[in-house]
């Protein structure tokens, strides 16, 4: 492969340099246990103790309030069987349709355990009908509401300030999945009163595998990950350290240059969304294209499959996706834009464009180069078009 | 501090420089998520399929035997969370008195559930009796027993071979805690027929934030992190693919150094037990030292304190603990060196001196230099001794 052109920043991103540098001297130099009590161990313990402080500050909150998980599976997975094995069978769980697995899966394990479970549906365009939220949380007691801030496939936002108000007013607990506003959209809990919320490194150039919940002071749940006594026993296992610095680090970077690179990733974007529609005929955008993160595209280029898109995008070194990557391996079409109601000639030819700071104005170009070319290419290829019959499509 | 020896390798170790070095193209060139449907996410999921070879071969599993967590505490979560779940209430979880916290705490959150759990004595070098085991498991269904390999605190080692046997003569099911034998002990669950087994690979020079779960092919529990369908459906969350690589090169410098690295191992460590009963009175050895890894020492000097010992050896620069990492920050004396009855006088001057391929001959010699004087000093300053009455000593 020649050239890469990397668009699938919802997937994971580029660990930024700075975050990789800094993490080098704490595999073999400073690789004492925090926890040790030992000088030698007591140095990495103060690195951890600044990485949390950067922490949070990028979210507004206080340091003691970030637990270091291994990923926001693990942060969802927490948040909410954390709460409802603290308040047990009778918490009622309300989520919606268009949540990432990592927060499905849990409510419908606790689903299959008894629980009340709900997940609400979205508009046409994804949004959420804040009215239902109310109509569900009437007259509950232990309810634990957990709704993204931002869609992982569409970049649709939901009124999580909104939201979170709401479940104040009813008493109930809210957790926000904030994965994909890290980096993008100012967060700070000190406006927006989640009391739990998760996010994860890797997708804002941080490494794989580490993650962050936000909990509350005063909010109760039982710990997931059982055993010792690290982060203040809410959290067991020995403290990824060199990753909580590269994290920190990310954060940092997020923090500073959150406004101009944003405003910069969504002129990109808008570029990459206005030439697809001038050069490709019978595309659609999905989404909520007035209150949608500035990285994020998703489009529906109908009659033909998004797979088949981004296989031959792929040998042009072009890299998208048709959802979300923990989702792939079923070939059935995204629940997202399933649970959006995207007519039938479109539903499969749905894909994600997804933009982070190391995109170029060059990058863009490359794939308004290409890419009508190949749509046009599957077309002709296509036994389906604007003139066959629907009903066959399949 | 002038000068570092490192003798806390049970508490996590220095990341070998050339699993370290195998990593770094991963932060920032093959970076792409292996779930991906592009290239440049598929190179990088052939990346992790060798790694799970060669984990595989280092335990004598099938590649898709092994899973990869964030920690061992994960994996001993999975593993015994995971099959309670699967069958139910009437699992009957036998344990032992002086395993990890990551192991005894998830048996302690199912007991207050309602689970019966048991844990099993053991005597006074840290033995297990086999026929209490052979007695808890008469007429049970549906057991799991967890015991771990090798003590982290003692380096005793349990006969998991006989434990396995047992568990396979009853039908039930046998998880090991094999943190400590890593790198130490050949292990082969071809011979061992345990149907899980828990490592992780910082301590065995890969990074902190990684972990192993063996689960033997047929072995029946739910998933413990839940969300996408990353390791086949059993682990949820993006792969950590820097420190997968990394876990694989350390599990190719264990599997290919083992026995000429511990048997040098051994001879420091023996060598500095000698010095330590040569120079220094009142001091006794804990654990079974027939049956012992061969880079542990625990020792109990008599009539002081192992939190004094450590804190003064630290300002020479030399590392030791005095219990598990994972339990500091009580105060309360170790659980596996009470388990084994050692004596009022000698609980609470007990420390641990733990070593790896990277200590040389110099480092005992300086721990030689510099030990007995401290725990001279210390007996000084102490108002007990030999002749104190030692109903006074708390």
């Amino acid at each position: 492969m020649e050239r890469t052109v990397y668009l699938d920043n919802n997937a994971t991103t580029q660990v930024a340099p700075e975050a990789r540098d800094v993490m080098t001297p704490f595999f073999d130099k400073l690789y004492g246990n925090p926890s040790s009590m030992h000088a030698f161990g007591g140095q990495v313990a103060r690195f951890v103790a600044r990485a949390r402080e950067e922490v949070a500050q990028f979210i507004n909150s206080d340091p003691d309030e970030i637990i270091f998980t291994s990923c926001a599976t693990e942060s969802d997975n927490t948040a909410i069987r954390g709460t409802a094995e603290y308040f047990g069978k009778d918490t009622k769980i309300i989520t919606t349709a268009v949540e990432h697995p990592a927060v499905l899966q849990p409510c419908r394990r606790l689903k299959a355990m008894g629980h009340k479970v709900v997940e609400l549906p979205v508009d046409s365009v994804g949004r959420l009908d804040t009215d239902r939220l109310r109509a569900e949380l009437k007259g509950t007691r232990n309810a634990l509401v957990t709704a993204m801030w931002a869609n992982n496939e569409t970049g649709t936002l939901f009124p999580i300030e909104e939201i979170a108000g709401i479940c104040k007013e009813y008493g109930a607990i809210c957790h926000t999945d904030a994965v994909q506003v890290a980096g993008k959209i100012p967060v700070d809990v000190k406006k927006v009163p989640v009391d739990m919320l998760s996010m994860s490194g890797h997708k804002f150039h941080a490494p794989k595998g580490i993650g962050i919940l936000y909990v509350r002071k005063g909010a109760r749940l039982k710990p997931f990950m059982l055993g010792g006594h690290q982060e203040g026993g809410r959290r067991a296992g020995t403290e990824n350290v060199p990753y909580i610095v590269a994290l920190a680090k990310a954060c940092e970077l997020a923090r500073l240059g959150m406004d101009a690179e944003n405003a910069r990733i969504a002129a990109l974007r808008d570029r990459l969304e206005a030439g697809i529609l001038a050069k490709c005929p019978n595309v659609r955008v999905n989404g909520d294209r007035a209150n949608r993160l500035s990285n994020t595209l998703n489009v529906s280029f109908e009659y033909i499959e998004g797979e088949a898109i981004a296989y031959h995008l792929s040998d042009l070194g072009i890299c998208i996706s048709t959802g979300s990557a923990c989702a792939s391996g079923s070939l059935d079409p995204s629940h997202v834009i399933r649970a959006m109601g995207v007519p039938f000639i479109a539903v499969h030819g749905s894909v994600r464009f997804s933009l982070s700071r190391y995109n170029t104005d060059a990058d863009i170009d490359y794939v308004l180069d290409n890419l009508p070319g190949v749509v046009k290419k599957l077309r002709d290829l296509s036994p389906f078009g604007p003139d066959s019959d629907p009903t066959t499509f399949k």
